[in-house]
This record gives C-alpha cells, sequence and structure tokens, in this order.
C-alpha cells in the first residue's frame, strides 16, 4: 500500500497526525494540506505534517489518490461538494469524523455516485489539544480506528484505507453507522458534555473563585476534556443529538438512582454500586474487554 | 515546632505520608502506627512511614503529643471514643476526614471536654490509590490543608497543628465546618459520584465489553476517580449526604437545560457554554483562582 499524493483537509490533531504517521511510515509521496487557517498550515508544512499547501480544496484534492477529511463535522457537507470536483475516479476518501451517521448522509448527497470512494472512519484518538501544533506520529498507535464501511464501497478500497490506518499503528475494527454513533455517546459523548456541564456550572456561581481554588487532581482529570474544541464538540453533539439524548436520560435516571440511595444514607448500597464501578474500571484497565 | 511521639491512626495514603513527611521535616521523633490490618502495618513500618505499631487506638495513642486520625470517617465515633483513655493532656489530635461537621459532632460526643484539642483538618490531596503502598513524603506539597478551628480550641494548639501540616509542604486556610462541606462537595464529592455512577452505568449494560473496549484516553481520566476506595467514599457520602444531594440536584437541573439545548438542536448555545466551561478550566489551570 502506497499513495503518491495525500490530501489532509483540516491539518489539526488528527489531519496533521496522519500526516506525520503515513511519511514516517513511508506509505505516502506528497501530502498537501487545506484549512482555513495560513497561520495553521504554515505550522503543519514545518512540523513536517504536509509538504505543500493548497488554497481550497477543489484545488487540494487534485491528482489526490488519498483524501483526508479531518475537520469539525459541521464542514463535512461543503467540503464533500467542493472536493468531488476534481476528485480522480482511482482517489479514495476517509475522515476522521467522531459521528458517522451525519457525516455518510452529508457524503451520499454530496458526492453522488462517488460514494463508493468514500469509506468513513473514526480514529478514537482524541486530546483536549487542537491544531497542528498538538500532531504526532504516534497519535493512532495502539489506539482503535472504527470503519463503517458503506454497500457501495468494495472490498478492496476497504482494505486499502484500513491499510492507511494500520499504517499509523492503529487498531482497525468495524462497525454500522448506527452501533458507531450509539457507542461513542456512551463512552465518549457523554463524559464529555458532563465535564462541560460541571465546570460551567461552577464557573456561573458567585463563589466560582473560592470553589475552583479548593479542585484538586481528581477534579483536573475529571474535567480534563472540558478544555476540548468547543467548536469540534458542539457539532458533535449536534450531529448525534438523538443518541446522546438517549444516554443523558439514561445517566439521568441513573442519578435518580443515587439520590434515593443518599436520601436514605445507605451505606451497603452506596459501598456496593461503587465497589462494582471500580471493580469494572479495573478489568478495563488491565484490557479484560479488548 | 517538634513533637516527640506522633500517633497516626489509619497508616494509609493521608496518614503514611504524613509520617514520612514530618520524618522528613525532622519534625518529630517517634511514630507509632495503628490500624486494621497488620500487613499494611508491616508494609508502612518498611516503607518508613511509622517507626512501630501498635495492637489498639487505647495503647498506641499513649504519651503521644500528636494524633492523626486518617481513617475512613466512619470509624471516627469509636476511634475518638478510644484514643481519649490514654490522652496525655497536652496532646493535640489532628485528622484526614474528608467531611467536617460529621467528624467535629463525632469527636465532641466522644471527647467531652478533650474537644479543645482536636483542630480538624483535611488535606485536600487526595489519589485514587489507597494504603501505606502509595504514601510518599511529597502527597501533600503545595497542597491545600483546610483547617476548621473549633470555638473549643486556644489559638496556640492551632497554630502548632498548622505548622505540622506546613511542615508536610502544605497550604493551609481555614473554613467554617459548613462552608468546608459545601466546597468539597461541589469539586469533589459530586465528580466522584458523577465518575461512579458513569462506570456503573455502562457496567451493566448487556454489550458492556463492547462499550469499555471503545472507551479512550478523555474516559479513562473522565472516570480515573472511579478507581477511589469504595469505603472511603461510601463514608463521605453518607456524612455529606445533605450537601451532596444539593449538588446532585443542581447538576441534574443543569443536565436537564443540555437535554433541551440537544433537542433544538442548538449549535450556538452549544458553543457558548462549551466555551465558557473551557475558559473557565483554562484560567484554573493558570492558577488564577489560587
Amino acid at each position: 500500500m502506497y499513495f503518491e499524493r495525500v490530501a489532509i483537509v483540516g491539518v489539526g490533531l488528527i489531519g496533521g497526525s496522519f500526516g506525520l504517521a503515513l511519511k514516517a511510515a513511508k506509505r505516502c509521496g506528497h501530502v498537501v494540506g487545506i484549512g482555513r487557517s495560513v497561520a495553521n498550515l504554515k505550522l503543519a508544512a514545518d512540523r513536517g505534517c504536509i509538504d505543500s499547501y493548497a488554497a481550497d480544496v477543489e484545488l487540494g484534492v487534485k491528482n489526490a489518490d488519498l483524501v483526508l477529511v479531518a475537520t469539525p463535522v459541521a464542514q463535512f457537507s461543503s467540503i464533500f461538494l467542493s472536493l468531488k470536483k476534481n476528485l480522480s475516479s482511482n482517489a479514495l476518501i476517509t475522515d476522521g469524523g467522531s459521528t458517522k451517521r451525519d457525516v455518510v448522509a452529508a457524503a451520499r448527497a454530496a458526492l453522488g455516485p462517488a460514494i463508493r470512494q468514500f469509506v468513513p472512519a473514526h480514529p478514537v484518538a482524541g486530546a483536549e489539544k487542537s491544531g497542528a501544533g498538538a500532531a504526532n506520529a504516534e497519535l493512532f498507535r495502539n489506539r482503535r480506528v472504527v470503519l463503517t464501511p458503506l454497500a457501495e464501497n468494495d472490498e478492496a478500497s476497504v482494505e486499502r484505507v484500513s491499510a492507511a490506518w494500520g499504517a499509523c499503528g492503529a487498531r482497525l475494527s468495524r462497525m454500522s453507522l448506527e452501533e458507531h454513533d450509539e457507542v461513542l455517546a456512551a463512552v465518549s459523548h457523554l463524559p464529555h458534555l458532563l465535564a462541560y456541564a460541571l465546570v460551567g456550572d461552577i464557573a456561573q456561581r458567585p463563589n466560582a473563585a473560592q470553589l475552583f481554588s479548593y479542585a484538586a487532581g481528581g477534579f483536573r482529570d475529571f474535567t480534563r476534556i472540558a478544555s476540548s474544541s468547543p467548536e469540534m464538540w458542539r457539532d458533535i453533539c449536534v450531529a448525534n443529538s438523538d443518541k446522546l439524548l438517549g444516554e443523558l436520560n439514561r445517566f439521568s435516571d441513573s442519578l435518580l438512582q443515587y439520590k434515593k440511595i443518599l436520601e436514605r444514607k445507605d451505606p451497603e448500597q452506596l459501598q456496593k454500586v461503587f465497589t462494582e464501578a471500580r471493580e469494572a474500571r479495573e478489568r478495563w484497565l488491565k484490557g479484560e474487554y479488548e
């Protein structure tokens, strides 16, 4: 597997790391970046994520045999419309979007028959840092990349896109669009929303300064993801609002149970639920769910 | 400030670290440990947290001029009853309890007039690790220790206990009991409950293994505190149930607002609340609330 010319639309943490990793694995020739911020594109070029950059998507994807779309998901519609104008018939497209049903709907509407060239992917490898400055060649090492192949994809295309992500060190798996969005709502989208909600609630109080001044290491780690990109997470929450609402309702019900336990000050039940949670987390840390 | 003989009841993360830190600062003579597990006491002695250990509290506190009570808070009542039997009239008592109204009520009921010797403290320096094996001399370095002095304490006693914690590297502050329990409910107790609730909910589902297998770094940090001691957190939640319920109700109301935003898929409002939260967290990380 080798790509002569790779176009990366959105050279942030994901896009920049993809460029670095593919180059480090010597699986590509020229890498061109496309993005809104020239300063970020220059930084990406300086850091070796890309070899050059183009002024717009239409120009950038010309002659590319692999295109990665790695912007916030709300931009995908217009990007797909632009990129199909100069898309080579042998080019493959993949993406870094954290939601998949909306991305595929946008792609299908924009690409028409070229949808067969798009193999959707979600690298489950975020960080609260964003931009090309945060990119690194090892970001995907041993991280999961979920492919959600489409009925229109031929297996050779799926294999070739798998191989590209695999060359970045990722562990590949496949899911349906629906399943992907459900799983990620539970283990990623909901925790982000809760972290933002907790910090936001404290920040609004008259004694916010005092409260923050007594927040310690547990609070720091719990809320780390509340330092994530608001734009990216806004788009994810809107795109996956139905699944996220399902999770939020489920979690609210769970908090109601905790309220009842606290109201009757039930130490046995607290010990039970805390112990079950800790044991499950320890099993997860030990890799028993891999 | 120097203590000839220090008794530590509960030589876990907090108690063990206190012994190590006071010894490192050369502010004490002999340190005796008391606890339920002989294996843990032996480990504490091997690691230099304590010099010897006693079979029970009554024996252990004999001739001590400083006693630290650092067990889960539900044990404080019986410990105070035991320790007063051989308590020297010049001894000072402090503690490591994460809640303060219940601890002081237990102390007042058990100690009688000797309550004047008890200067309550809460070192805001937890970790998800527990036991003497996790103790380290630097645990309290630059961490806050909140004193909640009592009307019965004389200022010299408060100063002497402050100096002990200060010798461990802590930053001292003072609050009322009520204020302490309110502040910690918001920035510590609620996040712990949310982390346990999230992990516990996922662990109960039929597809728990799949869900955990797609959980990544954000989930790991968000839920780190769900690996904390269930016994310790059971006791904290029971002891501070009224303040914690207040926080839980407040947070549930906040989630209701998020539900409404998601139901109407409102990107502007999401961007606003996420940005406010992130900016507040960045200010906190920069130390603007210290």
